[in-house]
């Protein structure tokens, strides 16, 4: 059981990331994939795409590392070194690996691509390397042993990275005989930000025990709290904290695991036998958006409204003219008259309107930048509410996308609290 | 003028960068700045908050570089050790600085805060430092060399570092006396793959300058094209090269710099006083959405529609339920009646209309998932295909939006060629 830490580290290879044309979030997504399995990365070297460079961080690192994993350099184009570079060091020569010629015919089939020299490169590999299935890209990732270090190669790609790491996972989960790993449960939030939970996590659970690891990760519109455990033993603890969170959070949980919020409106929709439909101004289409990227989400949504322009809301919705004339189209009255129009125009259940002004031009000293009307809910039930986030347009749009999503899963849960974004996001 | 380019490398220090709770974009943001002034970061190395580590990776660094710059660990608490690093690996002591000291002291005064212990600790800096001024923050940065190699130590909270980094690229740049930077070029591309883009570029110019470095970014949808020189002498072989690209890829390119297809597309819909109005199924509003994103889009984009359901395209749109029950949602005649009604309704000059089948249920032999119509143009003069792209669902719907503004600023530029896509793409 004692067994010693294998010792990890990440080679990251791109002109782009040294250039600072690309933020490299893969090496982070690593580290957190592995963290499942309780393994930590302890160092991480960057270089542009150069052979030298490569192979001369590669040698030292395999010397010193029980694991490396090369992200990178996988492509087809002459800047993608990674194979190279790895059989230079390994002293092997390069060759046609059967397995991943096979994979890229196949990808190129699919997609009545031609399978050109270029593509074709992409299955040169160090002889003797063993493949890694990649489910998603046209470059197959693949290991080999250097000495006693097992070198991973995985794609620069993020979307072709993430699905290739649940198979690594799995096998270096496996074949590392690790003891029962780090036991990790994530709660979804929506409304609360890293440094007040933190401090209201503090103020009120003084005896957290040492034994369960609090992690956030607050993202753009949800934030992630990670309760994690070494060891088994204290699953009852980790169960006895998440208790404790969700009574302190309470409604601003939206689920565990990678839920979002999209995604649980649908599925209470479904539940419930109901439809929801959106009628947007400020957010242009964006909450359509989140939740038509969900799988099956037709069942529960039908249509959608973007109704930009005044003579739009009029036409298409049915606000009347005069009410758009006294009010202004950011007012309670013009979202009131948007969600009934588009439960009417499209016989939804549910309505969620927006009208508000995402900047950065358009405000007013009444009605600043950020400013924005939600209406939402039922015909015979419509709630209205102004709230304000003085942000970036798109980071502006993101979040009163979710807030209206999340007003949704309120109306459709019969919460009856206040979130904690109606006081702190109170328009003045 | 021939001056050795100086060689510099980052040392990043972080639990939080390793656990992958954060993700590194300070790095990304100093290598942009120092590009600025013709100075390129070669290497970066990343360990967490720890003192032996720090120790051996700073010394091996000062040992290969002339610029050394360390980023994080210069905040309160204990687990900020970078002037404890450093002063240990040049063998002084820490002391408290007099300038250091002042600024914190002024830092608290202007915020009504104490000075405490803990923040005190800031003041502590290797003898024979020199302060790097904190616009920003209560931590100011030092400079220390270490041989001939000079360290430049900054601090990790992101608005900080962007802060002092002003001070540091005029300094840098005023002491190296650098000459002219490195030149960079960048194209926008739509519907170039990045194999088939380097196949491309080797059959068609074999003789490519070794001078200009050519660098390609497939993000979804756009790739970029990166011409980058070193030297301004050779600003006219880069003109020549971006000529020869131009031919080469024709229509696939959407612009230069950071242009999106967006963008570009209601660009060309002002210049020409028309507007643009959608009609979506499979892409759910995204279309809308990416051409809202966009500030200002309101002069051209007045109304979208997406129109998931059946009865929904009939009764929003205007599309016959016979033309449905004949030929399918997913039809040529259901996508042009999207159009012509989405026209209509909305009092647009130009239209797009989709409706395809995104996945992962939904296909059949004859429509397999992928599959999707497009309709698009002006009312007397739409045109229709259909396309494949059997590609996971969130991807699809990226690929087939940004096909749809393709489309649309193909038709307002006037361009009759095909683009790649629509052979590459066809549905069987």
């Amino acid at each position: 059981m004692a067994q010693r830490d294998p010792r990890v580290q990440l080679l990251l290879t791109g002109n782009e990331i040294m250039s600072g044309d690309t933020v490299d979030s893969n090496s982070a997504l690593i580290a957190r994939r592995l963290a499942e399995i309780a393994i930590t990365v302890y160092r991480k070297v960057t270089v542009g795409d150069d052979n030298a460079l490569l192979q001369a961080e590669l040698a030292q690192m395999a010397a010193n590392a029980d694991i490396v994993i090369i992200n990178g350099g996988l492509g087809p184009t002459v800047d993608d070194l990674t194979a190279q570079v790895l059989a230079t060091v390994a002293g092997v020569p390069l060759s046609e690996h059967p397995q991943a010629l096979a994979h890229l015919e196949q990808w190129c089939a699919t997609r009545n691509l031609p399978l050109n020299a270029a593509n074709r490169k992409q299955a040169l590999l160090p002889e003797g390397a063993r493949v890694i299935a990649n489910p998603v890209g046209s470059a197959v990732g693949f290991e080999l042993a250097l000495g006693g270090c097992r070198v991973l190669c995985t794609p620069g790609v993020p979307g072709e990275l993430d699905a290739m790491l649940d198979g690594i996972v799995a096998d270096l989960g496996h074949s590392l005989a690790r003891p029962a790993g780090r036991r990790i449960l994530r709660l979804q939030t929506f409304g609360l930000g890293e440094s007040s939970a933190q401090q209201l996590i503090s103020d009120a659970l003084p005896q957290w025990p040492p034994q369960v690891e609090l992690g956030f990760r607050a993202g753009a519109p949800q934030m992630e709290i990670k309760l994690s455990i070494a060891d088994s033993d204290f699953l009852p603890l980790q169960q006895q904290c998440h208790r404790q969170l969700l009574e302190l959070f309470g409604d601003h949980v939206i689920g565990e695991g990678d839920t979002q919020l999209a995604q649980r409106v649908l599925e209470l929709l479904q539940q419930r036998g109901k439809t929801l439909t959106t009628a947007e101004s400020c957010t242009g289409g964006l909450i359509a958006s989140m939740l038509t990227r969900v799988p099956g989400s037709s069942e529960a949504f039908h249509a959608g409204f973007v109704t930009y322009a005044n003579d739009i809301k009029t036409s298409v919705l049915g606000v009347l003219p005069g009410t758009l004339a006294r009010h202004g189209a950011v007012s309670e009255e013009v979202v009131r008259e948007m969600a009934l129009g588009a439960l009417q125009r499209a016989g939804a259940d549910y309505a969620i309107a927006v009208s508000g002004i995402a900047g950065p031009e358009g405000g007013s000293p009444g009605k600043p930048v950020g400013t924005v009307w939600l209406a939402w809910g039922e015909a015979h039930a419509l709630q209205t509410r102004c709230l304000c986030w003085p942000v970036e347009r798109s980071l502006f749009q993101t979040m009163v996308a979710a807030a209206g999503l999340d007003l949704i899963r309120r109306a459709l849960l019969g919460l009856t609290t206040e979130p904690r974004y109606f006081s702190q996001r109170r328009a003045r």
